[in-house]
């Protein structure tokens, strides 16, 4: 790119990070932002490409950082339907630059490390945008967690993931606390996902003993208290561990939202997730005619309309820390490894037990957020961006726009009013055969993703163009965001005869 | 005793109630209380014997409903160092004419019935007081469950108890989710021993690892936190099954204490229980010289004092309905079945993990708690007696002071002033080789015991004058506790459908 | 009466207490209850009268604390439709055997003393059932706090209100920590009507700016914060008196019982009561047609259906010690001194400020609760005669059953499902033109009401058979529920240097 | 300045700001920043003046909005010590660029125009930093709230204080639902100092009566439950006015802390601020020998420990949204106008209830919590400088560093590590005699203070090098803070008709 002064001139956007609302223009080179400067005042620059935003908003490529893709079955009987290559695809149409997949250890599996090789082997040549891996730590072993040190050291994974539900990952406290207390030692995160598996389960059982199968019946066996007595749990837990950091992964729970801020009003290191389907699905989308309810089947499932005011008041006033799509795809015509798997004879409309938890939504958590006009602009390339960044080690390289620092990860979106969007299937990008937001109209999209200053998504001249080979894979450090270590360093390390 | 008019009279006496305090006097005919006339009026009467209380308080006889006799090792190393004979005569010489024990099924056992035979086995014609029996269910298997129906219905058996830990009787959520279901059913109150057992057997793994294993540590192994997170855990699963009541026992926490508040405040039927343990006994006391701290190992171990003040504050405001002593005794100085079976030439101060768990209090429930000037008398009644006798289906036979309908069991107490009396264990009247409260001095004791008429304990003169055949099992109906059956009413059958 | 050995006896009911629900038979002699004995034994007693209960209930009197009559304006600007002798007419005839009634000492007065001997003379000669006095201080003067001494050691009045809201009675905080200090050097316990009167004030203003005057709007001047804010200010000042005693009366907020129930958990001696009104009205009865709604112009206004469970919960979690009525009686159709005062040519729909504030109820508050199934008959009779007067200092002479001790002070129901009784004012025997409860039915009513051995009521024969002479002023002692004084007394006099 | 390319080029910092910490390089043109570039970049642009940070951090400047200058005795006897001139001269050398500061009405000034003209007098011309005021409302009369448009639109006066406490200040609950209302016509933000008067006064009498009026004993007659109250009040009193914005001063309290906290939880619009004395004293600095305790008079007074913990929390979880000085200064040996116009021959160690309440903290607010190492650095930044910004209507001209948009209002810090500074009164550039915090080390403190560009402190070479008649005021704009009108939007124009 010799001769230019900058490869990429973004002028004329009205530039929004988790701190400012701001008009001014960026210019890009070497993959890095390298300047900000006054609107307008780059428009005439010596630049490879310029992109007038016509006063549309620029925001931080988004970081989604709960994605499952090319999983084996763990959350049901079927499997992904997105690989890494559909997967990133759809995402960087829908504005995400960045995303953090797990790398899944199955029970029977002693070791970490292969399981991590085994994901790295799906993901190299096949992401569209850059990631990182989170370790699913589906079995304790002394030896998995010895490797922890590994992970984090040389691997750049500090992040794991553990489970108190489903029958492949589910672990019980005792190996909770074993997982918090190497995960301290390391500084890694603990990703939580908190509800009584037991009890879900002995609920199922209740169901089916009285023929109750239908895909609405998901919502039955999950009632709400499930989720804040497991995440009351998981608080107990990591407080034992000298308050070693933990995330509430997908909370939708009021209950469970009013535990979380406990704990943060105390001073705990106790962080939380929530998902685009606590924010605009509900309890009635899985009561659909005949199966059409497992489209929106997945865990915890969406609660009711007081719920998700509760979790928008959540997100305003800073009880969550991330909003990630939990994207975790199945086809639902699909009897093989999608929905429908658990359609029979005997369970003509399935059996929800057997329904693949999860729902598609890496393309739409972005454009439906924005669009809601219920967060600041602010608080939303926080949630979306900046504070996933920082909260998994990509900051400041991701999540923000700093001059020489940060990669060159950016959105642009239209100017307001520009545009209405109705959300179709056909339109997104991903592997799976339908959406849950099917029919909802938004009002703004991405119109550009660029990432590390290349432009990958050309919405209205090309759509996808960048290349399934240009992601990279991150190595990220320790968790930055805020004082999440400050706990534990004050404390020392966990000494048990303490307590 | 024919020519009499009156079996016994009781004269000048004031009469405690859970509702009233006042000067009045008792007749008592076959084994009931007949009579309550003005104060002195039957100084004279016609009454084969007349006892003179010289202005002493007369309060219902003690009810005890968390009481271990006899029973197998199941929770450590050891067995009871009590059997019904030598448990109820100690109950007696402490006012207390009502017990009601466990029936123990073992792990391995599929039956209560059997449980159920056994104990029954143990206690005929070797109990000094009258006695009941809960079923203590280590393996709810269908057949247990299915058996509840006989129990309640013909055995009157209508209480269950359950625990989180233990090894030998730790059941899951979703068993316990099944065991609350059938005791609904069956109008079953549950007990639930609430302490996260995988989480405390993680950190006495983690105390051994570092060689931690004095008597102290037992309260390290056992923080706080594990006490207030099964108590939420357990409220939780209660108000799955459509609210069921159940009672929390022995509660040392002030965390625990508050969540089950908590649920009182919202109208949930959550009741509790605390010991003596918790209101005199701290920490520190199991942290004695030498092995001596095993003296006070019981589970969940005593707490500090401000927790101490938290439970009698609990007591005062009606958070706990009952206080039980937790009789569970293992003599200290004995190798074979007592405290210091753990003591090994490899451990020379033992191993609290295999301390067996429980204290010996049986004798000095009443006088510990009657002398301490923090129950108003009334409140000291409730929680001793009438509650006990109301929650557990021993009311009006039992707990109170009602004519015609109430067995004349009553415990008359020295004039105020009169005595101070310290412990010692060589005047307790069990066959453990120690009291926990040694040395402690008390403002008073039961002068007389009466059970149906019949003084049992005359302090004075003879002391124990009762007889081993002379309690009486009692077949106990469903609990008359204030409206606790409303709830499940109301609501009728438990129906998954509606969650 | 010579020649009989009782005056009365009560054979074949089902005597019930604060503790007891039982059949037991009751002979009363000189005005007190004199023995209790089983259950038809004494049917064929030498008895100058014996009433056979035909199993009914047999209950203490209505023991009712909260009764306005022959009160001046004070509250809007009517007065008191009943006087001493109508009021206590309808006492009698709807199970209430003792009234406190108040004696208001009025702004301008700085005497508390004047104002006692003015209510002495109202109600000498004229009350048919026994009473005393709150006193209710308009003016904390130095001169009326430096008289409590008096009051309390020699005229028998140990309790005060005071309001924080009412023109005519309202007194700011540093007023109200006069009050308190004063109230608790003499064991006086202080009664607080908790609305902030500022504030109500104001949205008054706002509403009549803006035309809006009807009935209904007496609600919208007064929202539940309004009565929860004013409450948690009455619990600090409190708590700032190192604890002094309070009650709260006429509960009906939520809220207001939660911060009640904080107070409570943490060992507070703060007590509360509530009304029939918040129990079964609500706000929608002030929106009747017309002027109707001003037939439940009350202060605090009735609120909605949550509300009335939450104040049943609190009622039978022993949040609510004592159930009044609150008795505050104006004519509806008067234009002189009723609820029409405040009808004007300009204001046809009357003018809700100006309407007085109060409803009847001191002769259906027993009916309604004790039919309406929603408290266990022991609580029912704890909060309408036992807590209020042990509260009151009236216990054990008042609330209870006790030989040779308590006044013959006596209901007896009708036999449960003898009569389903629909109530118009028509039947009660106040002087008041209306009821709020008009058309309502319910399941049982006092069948006869004794006091002190007399029958002043017999609903089937003559109806009111007392005399107005007949009732009785009583001095009342301290406070003498359960530990009242206790925290006061350990701390010492208030001492404001150890703040 | 013609000639060069840039102003002021600062090269080689540490840049943070409420999102971001990060290295880059800034340049500055007609007092904006103009250009945001990559670390060292601009070391050799074309600039009339480079400043080499030497890695150390740069913020924006700070932005203080508690600033009492030049006032008439309110707060007690006194009067400020400082004017405008030396309070702006001490606020840049403690690198704060922007002040707010009061214009105070008293109680017998109707208009508060006047007030607004008198104090622009006082400023004018006279501050060495930029400036805008806040209406200080003692009277809030209807020609007061009439002028609340004219203020807003046309004054740029876009908040109130008003005050619980303080006889020359002090207003009603329904005067402050007035004032609620007007500014929530106007959206003005109203500040609320939350402390109940009526109480304080009377705990004083109490002290006084009993000769206790040594300085300590101000934080005896201002007890937290004071502060807790009033603020529970304050915010009950918003919730009324449909949600209305308000922000409450100077929390010290924990109790107040968790009335905010549960507000915020509950999604209302109610924000905090705190203050380094709440940080960094106690109430022991107040009970310092003879008279110098009254050094640390101010209200609310320090608390102990737990409580500086519980305020740090606060800051860290986000309850607190800014972090002002409080800065209202009086000369300690001054018997005219300071500490010391309470001593008196009765009176030698003065009388606490007339001692001017404030300390001076202009200057010393940046270093001292700079320096302490309990805020992330970008959480140091948001609550100093970005938010009060945001809050107070000045943003985006001060408070972040946003290319073309943000005044160059820089502090320069030192490199970590380079200093160790002992605070002492002499160092400091205010007129006032002491400082609270003499004799403190801290690690930091401003190097460079720049504002729109122009270095105003040059701690090595000249101190203060600004001129007082640079500081412009500023018109504010509403509140930009997050959604903070969002509640008021979405339920449109308070409604009395709806409560
Ligand atoms: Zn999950
Ligand atoms: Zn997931
Ligand atoms: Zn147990
Ligand atoms: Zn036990
Ligand atoms: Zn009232
Ligand atoms: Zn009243
Ligand atoms: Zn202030
Ligand atoms: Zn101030």
């Amino acid at each position: 790119m010799a001769g230019y002064e900058y490869d990429l001139v973004i002028t004329n956007g009205v530039c929004v990070t988790a701190a400012d609302v701001a008009s001014y223009d960026i210019a890009v080179k070497d993959e890095k932002i390298v300047l900000l400067a006054p609107s307008g005042s780059l428009a005439g620059a010596n630049a490879e490409k310029i992109i007038d935003a016509e006063g549309g908003y620029i925001t931080p490529g988004g970081v989604d950082c709960h994605v499952h893709l090319e999983e084996p079955a763990m959350f049901g009987k079927g499997s992904s339907s997105d690989t890494y290559e559909t997967g990133t695809r759809s995402a960087i149409a829908g504005g995400c630059t960045t995303i953090v997949g797990f790398a899944p250890q199955q029970k029977k599996e002693p070791s970490l490390l292969k399981a991590l090789a085994d994901t790295h082997a799906r993901a190299k040549g096949n992401s569209f945008c850059d990631y990182g891996f989170h370790m699913m730590v589906g079995n304790p072993s002394p030896e998995a967690l010895s490797e922890l040190k590994t992970l984090s050291e040389n691997e750049g994974i500090t992040s794991l993931k553990i489970y108190m539900t489903y029958a492949a990952l589910q672990i019980r406290d005792d190996q909770i606390l074993s997982v918090l207390l190497a995960a301290r030692s390391n500084r890694m995160l603990t990703m939580i996902h908190a509800e009584n598996g037991d009890v879900l389960n002995w609920l199922t059982d209740q169901l089916e003993s009285k023929g109750l199968v239908a895909p609405k019946y998901h919502s039955t066996s999950r009632p709400t208290i499930l989720e804040a007595e497991a995440t009351n749990r998981a608080i107990a837990l990591s407080s034992l561990i000298a308050n070693t950091p933990i995330l509430l992964v997908h909370v939708s729970d009021p209950g469970a939202t009013l535990r979380i801020r406990q704990a943060q009003t105390a001073g705990q290191p106790v962080f939380a997730e929530t998902c685009p389907q606590y924010l605009f699905l509900t309890r009635d989308d899985l009561d659909a005619p005949g199966f059409e309810g497992a489209k929106c089947v997945c865990s915890p499932p969406p609660r009711d309309k007081a719920s998700q005011d509760a979790i928008w008041t959540g997100l305003r006033n800073g009880t969550f820390t991330v909003l990630s799509s939990d994207h975790c795809p199945f086809n639902y015509d699909d009897a093989e490894k999608g929905k429908m798997t658990c359609i029979t004879a005997e369970n003509p409309v399935g059996k929800f037990r057997e329904i693949p938890n999860g729902i598609p939504g890496i393309e739409t958590r972005l454009p439906l957020v924005f669009s809601s006009g219920r967060l600041a602009l602010t608080k939303f390339v926080e949630v979306v961006a900046a504070n996933p960044a920082k909260l998994y080690g990509l900051y400041p390289r991701k999540g923000s726009l700093i001059p020489g620092v940060s990669d060159a990860d950016i959105v642009v979106w239209y100017p307001e009013g520009r545009r209405d969007i109705t959300i179709t299937n056909e339109m997104l990008h991903h592997a799976t055969d339908y959406t849950p937001y099917e029919g909802r109209t938004v009002g703004n999209w991405p119109r550009f993703t660029i990432i590390r200053g290349k432009v990958v998504w050309d919405r209205d001249n090309g759509g996808v163009v960048g290349e399934k080979t240009f992601g990279k894979f991150f190595k990220r450090g320790p968790s930055s965001l805020g004082r999440i270590w400050e706990t534990a360093q004050k404390q020392g390390a966990f000494d048990v005869a303490t307590l």
